[in-house]
C-alpha cells in the first residue's frame, strides 16, 4: 500500500509499504478515507523528536472505514466509518481507569516514534489501531469526513483546554494565538458559554476568522492586548486564558490577562524547557494552571455531538486539500506557513 | 405613590400607599420603571397562598433607578439603574455563607405576604430593598428594562435549573413546557452547551418560538414524546429533562424521557402536595433529580453577562406592555391565558 | 465443581454442575476462594424477581484467583488474586464510555437470572467473567478476602451513594439504617470528611456498632430522630442523608431530616412501585435527590486503597462465615434476620 | 490600650496606642483574647514588604469577643466570641460576589501597612473589623481560643490548598515542608479522604509529628524523596501534591512527585519573583497548578466545624504561650526557628 515515510529532516517520501493485519485480537485494520498533517507532525518534519526509524509512516489524524478487526473486538465490524484518536491508550490500565487515557501506562501516539510507542502512522491507506474499541469512534450519520476528522485531535484538544480552564456560562475568555487548535479554542469557549471571547492575534486574515465565529478581534501588533483585555471586561482580566501557541512570550502574556482568581489552560507546544512563572504575582493573584497534552478519549463523543449539531464547525480551518501522494507538498507548504491545514485524500 | 395591591381572589387594585422609607442602614429605596407580572403571582391572584392581608403591595421582578440608600449600602447609590432579585436574602447567616441565598433564614419574597417576609412589593413606584448591597444588580451598560427585568426571577430560575442538572457541552436536554421559563430554558441549555434540545408542549404558537431559538420542536398533541425524545437520541433518551410545567403529569413524563444515570431538574410550580415517584424503574436506572425554587444571587451575575453578550433575548416572551394603572387588566389577560408575559411600565 | 443453584421460593441447593469455559477472548475464569450473600440475594430466595430459571448459579459478591483468561485479556494472568465488580460492563459502549457503568447497553449482573443478562453466579467453586480487564480489579498487597470482597458490591454502593451526595468536608451526614450497607455508608461519611454523621436505626446492638465507627447514634424507637438531627445541626438538618434501609418510610424521614439546599442519596432497594415524594415542600427547601444501583466500576479503585490504608474496615459487618457447601444455612439465617453477613468460604 | 507595633527591620515593640471606634456602621471592634503571629508577620519583621508606616499596628490571627458594633451589622452582638479573618473583604464586590473573597476589591490584610489597606492589626487588646457580618465567624461552642485561632488563616489556608487540589477519598498525598502550614495540610489530605499521605521534611521532630498525625514520614536528607515517593505509589507518584516552604527547589520537585495528571497546590510564600517552570516535561504529564494566597472566606465554615468534631486538631503546632507584652519575645524566637509557633495572650 501507499503510505508516507519519513526519512530524515525535511525529507517525508510517498512509497510503497506492506500492509498492516491484525495481529492482536483487540485490533481493527482501517482504510483511511482522509488524514490530516498535524502542528505537531512538523516537529518531526523539523527532526525535533528523537526515536524516529528511517522509514517510518507518519500520521495521528484521521478517518476511514474500517478493513477487518480482530475477535475480541466488538464496537465495530467491516465497513463502518470511523475517526481514530490520536493517541492510543488500552482503556484498562491505572492511568485509563481513572479517565487520564492521555497517561495510558501501555499508549503511543501514531506515527511518532519509538519514544511514543513504534505505531506506524495513518497517512496511509491502511492503518492498524491497537484496542480498537477504545480508540475508535463511529462517525455520526451525516457528517463528512473533513467534519469528523478533527474530533481525534486538535479540535478535541481545543475543546479539552477550555474545559481543563473549567469555563462557566457568562465568563469571559481570552485565547491567544488563531492557528488551528486557537480557532477550536474559540469555537469551544462559546459552546461552554462564554459572553465574551477575546482572540489575540498577528494575522488578519486570522482575527478576521475569530470575527466571524463570534469573537472579539485584538491585533497585538496594533494594540497592547493587556488594555484591551482589561477594557472589555471591566479591568478586571479575563477570567479563563486558552494560550494556543507556545512558548514563553505568550504564556507571561496570559498571566497578564487573567484576572484575580481565574485559570490559565495551556495547549501550545512548546520547544523550551522552562519558562519563568511568575512566582510573586501569582501568590497574589491565586492562580489556576493547566498545562499539557489532551485527554481526546475523555471528550471526542462531546465535540463530534457537537460538530454534528452544527454547533463547531471544523472545516473552517482547512486550506489545502491534496491527494496522498502529493504528501510532501503538503509538509513543505505547512512548515513554510502557507497552509494552515493540509488534508489529504488517501481513498 | 401608586402601587398594585391585593384584596383577596381576583381582587388586585391600583391606589395610593404610602411612599416607602429607608428604615435600616442596609436598605435602599429603588424608583420602579418596569415591573413584571410573574407566574406565581397567580396563585395570589387565584388566593392560594395562605398570609395575604388586604392591601398588600404585589410584585417581586423589577427594574428600576436607585432613589436613596441607607448609611450602610456601599454598592449603589442614588441614580444607579438596577435589578432586583426577587427574594431577599441577607447575605450572612449561615445558609447565605455557604452560598445557599434562597434558603436565608432572614430572607423572604417581595409582595408575597407573611409567610415570605410580609415585605412590600414592587409593582409600585418605589420599593424598599433590604440588605441592598445583597440584593440589587447593576444593570449592564446598553441593556434596556425590558432585556434585564427577567434576571431577577424567572430568567435565572430557568438558567439556574439547567446548571443545577449539569448540563454538559455535546449532551442532549429535553425541555417539557415552552411558557416563559421553558423558553428561557431553551436559551440556558444551548449556552451551556446542548448538543440537542428538545423543546416538548402542545400549543403550536409556543413551539414555532421554541424551534426559532434552536430548539427541535416536539408536539406532545401530534406524536408521542417519549418516543420522539427516544429517536432523537439513539434510543438512549434525554441526558437531561427540564420540567417547566408543574404537576404529576409533565414529572413523571419526564422520567419517561431521561436515560438512564441522566438528571431531571424541575422548576414548574405545582399545587399538588405529592406525586408519585416511580421508585422502581428509578433504581435501575440511577437518577439525579433536584426540584424547588431558584437560587437567583448565585446565578444572577452570570445571566445579566449573557443577556449583556446577547447570547440570551429575553425580551421574546413579552406579549403585553401596559402602564402600570392597568395592572389588573394584565392580571386578567395573564390568569386568561390571553398574555404569556405581562410587563408594566412605572416610570 | 460445586455451586448454589436456585429452585424456587426459599429453595436454594449446593451441587455439581459443569465447569465455566472461556468462550470469549475477553473472559477470564476466577477460582472462587470466598463468595457473600447479598441482601440483594434475598429478593431472589423469596422468589420477588422474574426471570430466574431452575439451576441458575446464584452470587455475586467474591474474590479469587485467575485460572486462565482468554487471548484479549490483558490486565491478568493465571494466579493473580482478583475482586470482582457485581455488575458486568463492557467498557466500551455509549454508557460505559460516559462512565456510566451501571448503565452498560451488554451487561448485566452475575447470577441474577434472564433479566440481568443471564450470567450464571460466583457463588460457585469457579466463575467466568466476561471482559474480564473491565469487571476484575486485582487486589492489593497484604488485603484478605474478607477485607477486599465488599469493594465488588455494598462497600462501593455505600461509598457511591455518599459520593453522588456530594458531601463535603465539614458537613453533617444522617445515616438511615445501620445494615451493612448503612455500616459501609458510615464509614465512608468519615472519608468524605463529615464533620458529624448520625448513624439511624432500631436496634441496639446496630446502633453500637455505628457509635464505635464515629457516629453518634440515634435510636429511633427510643426518640424523635428528626427532633434529633436538628438538635444536632442547629436547628438546619443534615446537610446529607443516605437512606440505607428502602420504601416510603424511610424515604419519607430522608426528606424531614435533610437542610434546606440539602442533599438525600437512597440506595436501599425498596419492593414498592412509588412513593409519595414531597412536592411542596421540597419546593421551597429545593432539594438534591440521587436514587439508585452503584456504578462500582466507577469508585471501587477508591475503595481497595481506603481498605488497604486501614481507613475503612470492612470486615466489621461479616457475622457468619459457612463453608460453601454450607450455603443453603447461609441464606435461611440471612433470610431470617439472624445473620447480619454472611460469606461462604469457597476455596 | 496596649499593642504590637512595628518600628523597622527586627523593632517590635508593645506600646500603648489609641483604642479603635466604630466608624463604619457595618464595623465591629473585637477585644483580643488570643493572637497568633504568623509566617507571614516574619517578612514585616524582616522589613521585606513596603507599604509599612512606623507604628503600625500588626497582627492577622486572632481571637476575641465582641466589644461593640456598628448599627448595621446583624450577626454579631457584644460578647459573642468571634476568630476573625486574616484578609478583610466586603461581600458584594464583584469578586466577593463570585465567591473569590480573597480578590476582594475593597480588601486589605490586618496589619499589613499601605499596600494592603493600612488596617491596624489584632496583636492588641483591641481592634476594629470592617464589614463584620462578612469578617467574622461565631466560635462554636466548647472550642478553646487555640481550638479556633488558626481557623481564620493558617488552618484553613492549608486545607484550601488541598480543597483547591481537588483531592479525592482513596488518592495519595505528598506534603513538602512540616511546619505549621505542612502539618495542617496532612490533617487537611485525611480529611479529604486521602488513603496514603506522604510526609516530607528535613526536621525529625516535624516528621514524628506527622506521622504521628498518621502521615508516612519521608526524611529528605536521609533518602531521595522522589524514590520514596515512587515507592509507595506504585511508581506513579502522588495523585496530589502540596507545596507548604516556597522557592524554586521544593517546588521543583512536586514536579517531580506528582503523576501524570495529577495536580499539584502551593502556599508556600517565596521571596523569589519567579521559578523555572518545568515546560517540556509537563507537557507531557498534563499538570494541574494551583499557586496563592488562601479564600479563607470560602472555608473557615468548614474547618470550624471539623474542629469542633475533633477530626482537626490544631492546638498541635502551638510551642509558646506568652503574654502580648512579651511580643517581642516572641518575634525574636520565632525568626530565630527556635519557636514552631508563638500565640499571644492579649485577655
Amino acid at each position: 500500500m501507499k503510505a508516507v515515510t519519513w526519512y530524515g529532516k525535511h525529507d517525508v517520501r510517498v512509497e510503497e509499504v506492506p500492509e498492516p493485519e491484525v495481529t492482536e485480537p483487540t485490533d481493527a485494520i482501517v482504510r483511511v478515507t482522509l488524514a490530516a498533517i498535524c502542528g505537531s507532525d512538523l516537529h518531526l518534519y523539523h527532526d525535533e523528536i528523537p526515536g524516529m526509524l528511517p522509514g517510518t509512516v507518519l500520521g495521528h489524524e484521521f478517518v476511514g472505514v474500517v478493513e477487518s478487526v480482530g475477535p475480541a473486538v466488538r464496537a465495530f465490524k467491516k465497513g463502518d466509518r470511523v475517526v481514530g484518536t490520536f493517541h492510543i491508550a488500552c482503556g484498562h490500565c491505572r492511568a485509563c481507569r481513572r479517565g487520564d487515557y492521555h497517561q495510558c501506562e501501555r499508549g503511543g501516539v501514531l506515527g511518532y516514534g519509538l519514544a511514543f510507542g513504534n505505531l506506524p502512522g495513518a497517512q496511509a491507506e491502511l492503518v492498524r489501531i491497537p484496542y480498537a474499541d477504545v480508540n475508535l469512534r463511529p462517525i455520526p450519520a451525516g457528517l463528512s469526513d473533513e467534519q469528523a476528522i478533527f474530533a481525534g485531535d486538535i479540535l478535541t484538544t481545543a475543546f479539552g483546554a477550555v474545559k481543563n480552564a473549567g469555563l462557566r456560562p457568562g465568563e469571559r475568555c481570552a485565547v491567544i494565538g488563531c492557528g488551528p487548535v486557537g480557532i477550536f479554542a474559540i469555537q469551544s469557549a462559546q459552546v461552554f458559554g462564554a459572553a465574551k471571547t477575546l482572540a489575540i492575534d498577528l494575522i488578519e486574515k486570522r482575527l478576521a476568522l475569530a470575527e466571524r465565529l463570534g469573537a472579539i478581534p485584538i491585533d497585538a501588533g496594533k494594540s497592547n492586548p493587556v488594555s484591551r483585555v482589561m477594557a472589555e471586561t471591566g479591568g478586571e482580566g479575563a477570567d479563563v486564558v486558552i494560550e494556543a501557541v507556545g512558548g514563553s512570550q505568550t504564556l507571561e502574556l496570559a498571566f497578564d490577562l487573567v484576572r484575580g482568581g481565574g485559570r490559565i489552560s495551556a495547549v501550545g507546544v512548546s520547544a523550551e524547557e522552562t519558562f519563568a512563572f511568575p512566582l510573586m504575582s501569582s501568590f497574589t493573584k491565586a492562580i489556576h494552571f493547566h498545562l499539557g497534552v489532551a485527554n481526546i478519549h475523555r471528550d471526542i463523543d462531546a465535540t463530534l455531538a457537537l460538530v454534528a449539531a452544527g454547533r463547531i464547525d471544523p472545516t473552517v480551518i482547512i486550506s489545502h486539500r491534496l491527494p496522498l501522494e502529493e504528501a510532501p507538498k503538503g509538509y513543505r507548504l505547512f512548515a513554510e506557513r502557507k497552509a494552515t491545514k493540509v488534508v489529504l485524500i488517501a481513498g
